[in-house]
């Protein structure tokens, strides 16, 4: 009884402050806070082996939580234990109530919703985006796997969050990869924004569903420390053993615990008003608190963790291509003169497998399309292989996991199936990950199998992030599209060199080799391929062989042009203004997406220098289809060697 | 008996001519039509109500592939069937034998994936990027429902794509509107592309998901034709009936049935060679004709399609803004002289939905803050209201399918949170459907609840889509965001007239009226607000009171400038170069999102043109956090009305 009581105490000095908090703020979702008290009061202070001097210690037990939009709770709870917080280590201190209090200001630490970024090392990643939380927990938990550490991820996820899809994609993953250290608690607290929760997202439809996807569910009261602390001892006897079926906890909880006033339909995301009103409300705690004789008695302790190591090993030197290329049978290639981006790929995360162990691979069931199944073949290696099926949500959100556990995650599908992430990028992006996507068949030259799997919007939206910096000055993505296999390997190496975000774009043809393992890449970087006076012609990808075959045309019109090889977004701005400044202004760049991409880019340097010069931008201007092979579609899109011929020819005045 | 061997016979003929097809073609997916050879047979010759002559009909039943890359199947029972086909009714023809036998070809009505905008009005949607059909299917349904047509809509799933969480979030779906004309058959062949199917997608576990969501599960070999077709029975009796549970059908098949040697692992997406080795293929098929003995008995007879009409109501017209808000209580609005767009927003769903009975409104649990409140709380409308809960990638799915079934689907949550579902609007797109999508608490004006509630990168994307053009001549979409009240409720009329995708981008705070119920707004449209020699202020909705607060400033300092409220992209390009020139080509663009916007979509004219002006782009450069209003965000993002004076005098040399 001591227990309860105390959890009781604390669970309603959260609760008020979580109340105090909102209502500071002028917004928040108090009662979702108070449906969680009791369990983050369990977990926090009795049951997560954790140290609030260190909370990023890689050793601990994490805490994700999905449903973000509760964190006063946990704030609060970080506020009462001294939580460390602070943007750099080196800046840390101990959290106060006051900093509490702070909630969602511009200069405070804690923000509307989980964002370690802005100084919250308690938490791995941005949440607040719903549904992605259990994902990030499986990512932390492989990662954890890896390095020997056996440490628990705790998710709380929301009733009605648990509509969105990649929830259940996440539960047949984790079952997948046996990942037994993910502990997902259900808190189904009836209420959601509008209205309650759909019956398809009842506690008992919940139930069953996690009983069919082969959980062993633990339906408890979220309010009864006995029941939650049970639940939790439960799942750490299963964790440890390694056997059974994996636990679920579905929890029983009530929106606004404890005052009546706040209960009901109508009370997410409204913060109760300063003054008299809270003061009703925290006095309503007060008499809960005599009912439920909840006194701090003490008896809770946060267990000590366990001594644990984490493994970080040196990464050797790779390989180059040509080398990587005969050592895995494909010397063919050498002697054709020519490789798929794609399979260029393969090539170079099999070779950095082997010298790196932080390098992951992560494929949705297309590792044959994709050539992750290089990595995902090669048995040395592939223990870091985690096969995602056909779920992108799942995989992105992993990869932030994995990243968050310190690994180094290629995450590759098509590009036009990468697309279903891009919300889970985002988020990775917000919470300063480590994330390397790869999308394949990018563009029109995948041909054959039409517009439902070309990759037409992805230079646009990763662009985006080319236009912001990260807390480091560095930009939020670097986008890739190398035009032949050695670039393609020397800029995989650059990626898992470089701690940040990076998109690679690779494409379903061969394309001829234009490099040499003697060529040099990096992020941020371009090629001056050919040197004209006449003409700047800016491409990347295949649009660099397109425009390679044009030259040759022009060449014998007697039209002397520049190629750049433009691999990178962003790239170095002054060069290419004086690129082009040697060719007279006249600019024309050839991308085979949708605009708002490369010729956007380009554009973008050229009007903020307001010098007069000329950017004719050739991209895909409709809805491409099937077409047997790539040549075709670019022909039929008006991207083909003759278009460029005669664009350039116009540009130019010559007929 | 007779039955069986018709069946047997014709499922071979054409699995034969799905080999021919994509031997032909060099590429496809042949075994995963063998899967469904039967269960197609059955359905497009003795099940499904349709008119060959007449595959659009309103009231036809529908097949709805969600696993597209199985589409041989389907174009050979077309073929033989002699389905009509072509791009516009007038010249629809009878498709032929040879029709399919260009499979993927660059002028082929039959694509490499379902895709009805090439030619191919059976289908109604594009599929081929997975999980999306279930939730199309759903969309018909309620389309179907409001008109009053009892047709059904049968949707072939793959098991490795019900991985994917839309298919859940589907799933859910259909059971809370109680869809009965759905029909979700699964497909269960066991290989995926890489390997066996995760046992989470085994036959039996799907079977005991499909219970756990409420649902009666038949299972059924699904290639015995007795056995499929009383399964469908089955679900015409109970969507007759209107009782019990919602029916889903999960057949155990083959993938490659009937050809051993195209059976097992490693034979996905392959096509077999032409000559001798498809020879042999095809002589395996001979063998298993006679060995279960097929023939071609007869007895197979679509069924007559029950006459039915399509309810297709005029529209009347909608009153005014002022007049609306006084008629829906919120006078108070103009006394104030401001709202928030996305509250007009909600003003104008709900007027519009008076008015014009094609129109649905669609939410995820945010109606509240979307404010399509307005909608689902008025009970002459809500009938026409969707509540899809958390669940964005569904809703998008289900817009995609109301579109298809004729309707005008608004489909609105968070900006942020849409992201969750472009994949599934780019398919959208690439139907060709009249998608509405309204994403609100855009940019970081929200303030308060942080970047993992701000739409940032919607902008960027969309706008790939403005850069190239429907078959129509038409933009992929319109992008368009509202800088007051008014023109928000005429831009969401004018959405509603096109017959196409837009975007309305609507934010939190309130904004003043700039505008009256005599200003006219259009897609493809500017307001100058006023005129001015020495600069161009381009702004989009809180950016064009920002700019306004600022050119005040300007004023006093000399500064004459012209200030454009660029609430479209596109735009007239011709137009804003003229403003451009009438201030010595001088521009300012502001927003308030990351770049690869409006500020790039203007760049890149003013590129094209060469005339040396110069663009000076504003937007957000670095990731946003919370603050407590959104002046206070602006102003940490370096976009506050100082900011921008302060711009604005540095282009000009004024200190």
């Amino acid at each position: 009884m001591s227990l309860d009581s105390t959890v009781h105490a604390k669970a309603i000095d959260l609760i008020k402050l979580n109340y105090e908090m909102t209502s500071e703020a002028g917004s928040g979702h108090p009662t979702s806070g108070a449906s969680l008290a009791h369990i983050v009061t369990v977990l926090m202070y009795a049951h997560m082996r954790y140290e609030p001097s260190n909370p990023a210690h890689p050793g601990a037990d994490r805490l994700v939580l999905s449903e973000g939009h509760a964190v006063p709770i946990v704030y609060a709870a970080c506020a009462d234990k001294s939580v460390m917080v602070g943007k750099d280590k080196d800046s840390w201190r101990a959290m106060t109530r006051a900093d509490a209090l702070t909630l969602r200001q511009l200069d405070s630490i804690v923000d509307g919703h989980p964002n370690p970024v802005e100084g919250f090392p308690f938490f791995d990643a941005a949440t607040g985006s719903l549904g992605q939380g259990l994902s990030v927990a499986a990512g932390l938990a492989i990662a954890a796997k890896a390095n020997e550490l056996d440490k628990r991820i705790f998710v709380l996820i929301g009733d009605g969050e648990s509509r969105e899809g990649q929830i259940w994609e996440a539960v047949d993953f984790i079952k997948d990869h046996d990942l037994k250290a993910v502990c997902p608690i259900f808190n189904c607290n009836v209420y959601a924004q509008s209205d309650i929760v759909s019956a398809q997202q009842s506690r008992k439809a919940t139930e069953k569903k996690l009983a069919a996807a082969g959980y062993e569910v633990l339906v408890i009261d979220g309010h009864a420390p006995k029941e939650i602390i049970e639940a939790l001892n439960k799942h750490a006897e299963v964790q440890a053993s390694g056997e059974g079926n994996p636990i679920a906890i579905v929890a029983k909880t009530v929106k606004g615990w404890g005052a009546v006033s706040q209960q009901g339909n109508g009370h997410h995301g409204s913060a109760v008003k300063k003054g008299e009103a809270l003061d009703a409300v925290l006095a309503e705690y007060d008499e809960v608190a005599k009912e439920c004789g909840a006194y701090a008695l003490g008896g809770l302790r946060i267990p000590d963790m366990s001594p644990r190591k984490s493994v970080k090993k040196e990464a050797g030197a790779v390989v180059g291509f040509g080398d990587a290329l005969k050592q895995f049978g494909m010397g063919d290639a050498i002697d054709a003169g020519k490789i798929a981006t794609r399979k260029a790929y393969g090539v170079a995360i099999r070779a950095l497998g082997h010298v790196n162990t932080e390098v992951f691979s992560l494929d949705c069931d297309v590792q044959g399309s994709t050539f992750a199944s290089m990595f995902a073949k090669d048995e040395q290696i592939n223990s870091r292989f985690v096969e995602c099926r056909i779920a992108e949500q799942n995989m992105m959100s992993v990869a932030a996991g994995l990243s968050a556990g310190g690994k180094i995650p290629f995450a590759s599908t098509f590009a036009k199936f990468a697309v279903r992430g891009y919300d889970q990028i985002e988020m990775a992006v917000n919470s300063g990950a480590n994330l390397k996507i790869v999308g394949s068949h990018a563009g029109i030259t995948l041909g054959a199998d039409g517009p439902s799997q070309m990759g037409m919007t992805d230079v646009g939206w990763f662009r985006t992030f080319t236009t912001m910096k990260r807390k480091d000055g560095e930009p939020g993505f670097y986008v890739l599209t190398p035009s032949d296999g050695y670039q393609c390997y020397a800029l995989v190496k650059e990626m898992a060199n470089y701690d940040g975000p990076c998109y690679l774009r690779t494409i379903r043809p061969d394309t001829e080799f234009l490099y040499s393992d003697d060529d040099e890449f990096k992020l941020g970087g371009h090629e001056v391929l050919c040197k004209g006076k006449d003409l700047l012609i800016c491409a990347s990808g295949y649009m660099v062989h397109v425009a390679s075959a044009a030259l040759e045309e022009l060449y014998d019109a007697g039209v002397d042009a520049t190629l750049v090889d433009m691999y990178s977004l962003p790239f170095d701005e002054e060069e290419i203004l004086d690129l082009a400044n040697e060719c007279d202004g006249r600019i024309l760049t050839l991308e085979d997406n949708y605009g708002g991409g490369l010729g956007s880019a380009v554009a973008d340097v050229i009007a903020a220098d307001g010098g007069g010069f000329e950017v004719n931008q050739m991209f895909v201007k409709k809805c491409p289809k099937s077409a047997l092979s790539g040549d075709e579609m670019l022909n039929a899109c008006g991207l083909g060697v003759e278009d460029v011929v005669r664009e350039a020819k116009e540009m130019l005045g010559i007929s």
